[in-house]
C-alpha cells in the first residue's frame, strides 16, 4: 500500500470512503473493550490466587524477629519481607521501608510530607513562593496528577530512547531551586516501554541541583516485569550510583507488588538512604503505628525469595508477551507502509506507546470511543492532560483478552487511517493546487 | 487501714520502711510487664485466627457489585464491606469510605489534607497564621502527636463524667475562629473509658462555631468494645444529630477494626455527610487507585453482618473482662482506703484511667518502670506531654496476662503508696509543727 503522504486527493477520497465504510460496520457491532488502563487481567490474578492459601487457623504468625504479625507495630515492615522486597529493589534491606498497599499513595504521601514540613529540615513547600517539577513526557499521568494537587508547577522533559532529555535536566535543575524534583520511570517505562541508558543514570546520580531538597522520584514500577527471557533490560542501580558518585541522598526509589501478587491488596515500598529514611519515619510514626504485617508475611510464604518472584513473573509475561506481540504485528500490518505513526516495541512494562502524525490524537482516540473501545484519553501521558503535539496515544493491552485486543488494535489503526486520511484531506483544502498531501505537510 | 493523710510523720516513715521493704524484693524479682499500650492479647488474636480461613485459592473473588477485589478500582470501599462496617457506625453505606489498614492514618491524612488543601474551599491551614484544636484531657496521645507534627496549638479541654466540659467548647469554638476541631473518643474514652451522654452529644451537634472548616474529630475507636452484656454505654448517633440540628457537615467519625479482627491487618473507615466525602474523595483519588479489596472481602466473609461482629465482641469481652476486673479489684484492695488516687470503672474499651495525688503520677511510673513494669508514660495523655497536675496515669490491661497483671498491679499499687508516703512527708518539711499530713496538704 501507498503512503498516505504520496496519495493524490482522489485517491484520499476513495481510502477514506472505503474506510468510512468499515467503521461503520464496527458501530453496528457495537464493541465495549477497554484499552485504557495498565490493569491485569483474570489470567495474571489467578497466577498469584496460591496467596490464600499459604495461611490458615492453625499457622503461626510469628515473624522471624519474633513479632507477633497480627498485632500492633514494626513501623518500617517485618524482617524476611524486607529481604524479599530488598532483592525486588535491588538495594540492601537496610535501606527499605515497607508501606501499605499502593505506591501511589507512598509518593502521594511523599510530596505531601515535603509540602507541610519539608524535605530534611528545608523549608517546606507550602511556604514557599513556587515549587515545580520536572516530568518526563509522555509519562505516567498519576504522577503529574499529584503535582498538579498540591499546585506544583510542571516542567516538560522529552523522554528519548535513552531516557529524559539529560542535558535539558541537568541545565533545569542547576540553575532553578525552585526545582524540588523530577519524576521518573526507569525501566520499562510508562508509556514509551524503553528504559534508561547507563549514561543516563549515570548523569543523574551525578545531578548538581541548585535545591539542596531536590530529589529524583525514581518509580521502579516495572522492575521485574519483562516480556522476554533473553531480551531484558537491565539499569544501573540508582541509589548505589549515587552514593558512588557522594549524592546518597538524591533519591527516592518506589515500586510495589501490585503487578507481581494483586492490584490493591500488594505491598508498596521505598528504599532510599538512611538520613532519607530517618526524614520518612519521623514522619512515618505520627501517621501510623504500622502496615499491614499479616500481607507481608503471607507475601514472603507465597513467593518466598527472589527467585520465586522471577518464576512468577515468568507466567506473567507468558500471558503477557502474546498481547503485546498482536499489538504490534497489528500495527505493523496496517500502519506498517501508510508513514502515519511510529510505535514502541517494548521488552517489558505494561504499555505500547503510538505516536500518531501532529494534531490526530485526540481525534484517533475519539473515533475510537464511539465504537465502543476506550484508550487512555490522548494527552492524559502530559501535565494538565496537555500533549502539545497531539500526537501521542497509550496502548495498554494487558487486561482484555487476546481477540479482544484483535478487535480494538484493527478498530483502533482503522481510526488512525481515518484522521490520518482527513488531515491529509485537509490539507488540500489549504493548498488546492498541489498533486500530492506530502507537498504541504499538514501543521498539528 | 488509716488513709495517709491522717497519719501523723511517725507513721508515714513506719509505713515508708515497710513500702520500700517490698519494693526492694520487687526490684530483686526483676518483672519485665507491658502495662503501656491498648495492644490486644495473643488470645484475642487467636479469635480472629478463622479469617485465614475463609479464603482459598477455588474461591471466587468477585465482589457483589460485579467488581474482581484482586484488581485495581473501587476508591470508596467494596458495597458489602461498607454494609458491614456502615453497621459498626451506626449511619448508612452511603455515608461511609473504607480506607487502610489504620484509623490513625486516615486522621493524619484527614489533618494533613486541611493543612496543604483546606477544607471544603476554606483556606488550607498551612497559609494561616495560627491554627487551633481543642484537646479532650486526659485523651489519645495519638491524636495530639498529629496536631504537634502539623504545629497546631492545642488547647486542653477537661474530660468531665458526662464527657468534654461543654461549657468551655462551646464557648471557645464560638470566640475563636482559628478553632478548627476537636479530637473525641466518645464511647469508653481513652484513657478515662467514660462515654458522652446525651446531653453532651447533643450539645456538640449544636455547636456553633466561628470557623466555617471546624470539624469534630469523633473518633469511635470503642463503638461495640463492650465488657459487660448488661451494662453498655450507648450514644446518641453524631451524623444524625448533626443533621436534625441543622450542621450535617460538622462532624468526621472514624472507627477501624484493628481491636475487631487484626492491629494493623484490619479496616478503617469514615462516615461523614455527601458534602465531606467529596471533600475527601477529591483527595483519595490522586492519592491512591484504591484500597486492600481482598481484606475487606475476607472481613465479610468471616464476619458477615453486623450480628457476627457483637459475637465476636462478646468473646472479646470474655477475655477482657476479668483483666480490668483484677486491675479495679487490686486497686480497691490496695488503695481503696489510703485516700490517695481515684480511678475509672469502664464498662468497655481498653482502659482504666487513674489519678494519683497531684504532682505524683511521673515519679510513680518511674517507681514502677525501675522494677520492671512499664506503665504509659505520665503525662502521655496531655498534649505536649504534659500534665499540668502531673496525676494521670493510663493502665492498659489488655495484653498481659491475668496473673501478670496481678504482679503489675500489686507492684503498681506499691509504687503509688510509695510515692503519696514521700509527698506527705516532704509536706512535714514544709511544716515541721503539724500533726497529720492533712493539716497541710503539699502542692502538686
Amino acid at each position: 500500500m501507498k503512503a498516505y503522504s504520496e496519495m493524490t486527493k482522489q485517491e484520499l477520497l476513495e481510502e477514506h470512503r472505503q474506510l468510512e465504510e468499515q467503521y461503520k460496520k464496527y458501530r453496528y457491532a457495537a464493541l465495549s473493550l477497554d484499552m485504557s488502563r495498565g490493569k491485569p487481567s483474570p489470567a495474571q490474578l489467578d497466577l498469584s490466587m496460591g496467596m490464600m492459601d499459604v495461611m490458615n487457623s492453625q499457622m503461626d504468625m510469628t515473624c522471624e524477629d519474633g513479632a507477633d504479625c497480627r498485632n500492633y507495630g514494626v513501623l518500617g515492615g517485618i524482617t524476611e519481607a524486607k529481604e524479599l522486597l530488598a532483592d525486588i529493589l535491588e538495594v540492601n534491606p537496610d535501606n527499605v521501608i515497607i508501606f501499605g498497599n499502593s505506591s501511589l499513595n507512598v509518593m502521594f504521601d511523599f510530596i505531601s510530607r515535603s509540602y507541610s514540613k519539608g524535605v530534611m529540615g528545608f523549608t517546606p513547600w507550602c511556604k514557599l513562593p513556587k515549587v515545580k517539577f520536572l516530568c518526563v513526557v509522555p509519562g505516567y499521568d498519576r504522577h503529574f496528577k499529584i503535582c498538579e494537587y498540591f499546585g506544583i508547577e510542571m516542567i516538560n522533559v522529552p523522554m528519548l530512547p535513552t531516557g529524559p532529555d539529560m542535558d535539558m535536566v541537568e541545565k533545569l535543575v542547576s540553575e532553578d531551586d525552585a526545582i524540588k524534583g523530577i519524576w521518573c520511570v526507569p525501566k520499562y517505562s510508562n508509556p514509551t516501554g524503553n528504559s534508561y541508558s547507563d549514561e543516563t543514570v549515570r548523569r543523574f546520580a551525578r545531578l548538581e541541583p541548585a535545591a539542596p531538597d531536590f530529589r529524583i522520584y525514581w518509580d521502579n514500577a516495572y522492575t521485574v516485569h519483562h516480556l522476554y527471557d533473553h531480551h531484558q533490560d537491565h539499569l544501573i542501580e540508582i541509589l548505589a550510583e549515587c552514593k558512588r558518585a557522594g549524592n546518597p541522598d538524591l533519591v527516592y526509589k518506589f515500586a510495589s507488588t501490585s503487578k507481581i501478587s494483586f492490584p490493591g491488596s500488594g505491598i508498596a515500598m521505598c528504599a532510599a538512604s538512611l538520613n532519607n529514611l530517618q526524614d520518612i519515619k519521623a514522619c512515618l510514626q505520627v501517621q501510623t503505628i504500622g502496615h499491614d504485617k499479616v500481607n507481608q508475611l503471607r507475601h514472603v510464604r507465597f513467593f518466598k525469595d527472589i527467585h520465586g518472584v522471577v518464576e512468577h513473573m515468568r507466567k506473567h509475561a507468558d500471558i503477557m508477551r502474546p498481547k503485546f506481540e498482536i499489538v504490534e504485528d497489528i500495527l505493523e500490518k496496517e500502519l506498517g507502509e501508510l508513514n502515519v505513526g511510529t510505535w514502541t516495541k517494548p521488552c517489558g512494562g505494561y504499555f505500547i506507546s503510538f505516536d500518531s502524525l501532529p494534531g490526530c490524537a485526540k481525534q484517533i482516540v475519539a473515533y475510537a470511543k464511539k465504537a465502543g473501545v476506550k484508550m487512555t484519553p490522548a494527552g492524559a501521558s502530559f501535565p494538565y492532560g496537555i500533549d502539545p503535539e497531539d500526537k501521542n496515544i497509550r496502548i495498554a493491552p494487558s487486561f482484555p483478552g487476546e481477540d479482544e485486543i484483535r478487535s480494538a488494535m484493527n478498530l483502533f489503526t482503522l481510526c488512525v487511517k481515518l484522521v490520518s486520511v482527513e488531515k491529509f484531506l485537509n490539507s488540500f483544502e489549504e493548498d488546492g493546487d498541489k498533486e500530492t498531501a506530502a507537498e504541504a505537510p499538514a501543521e498539528g
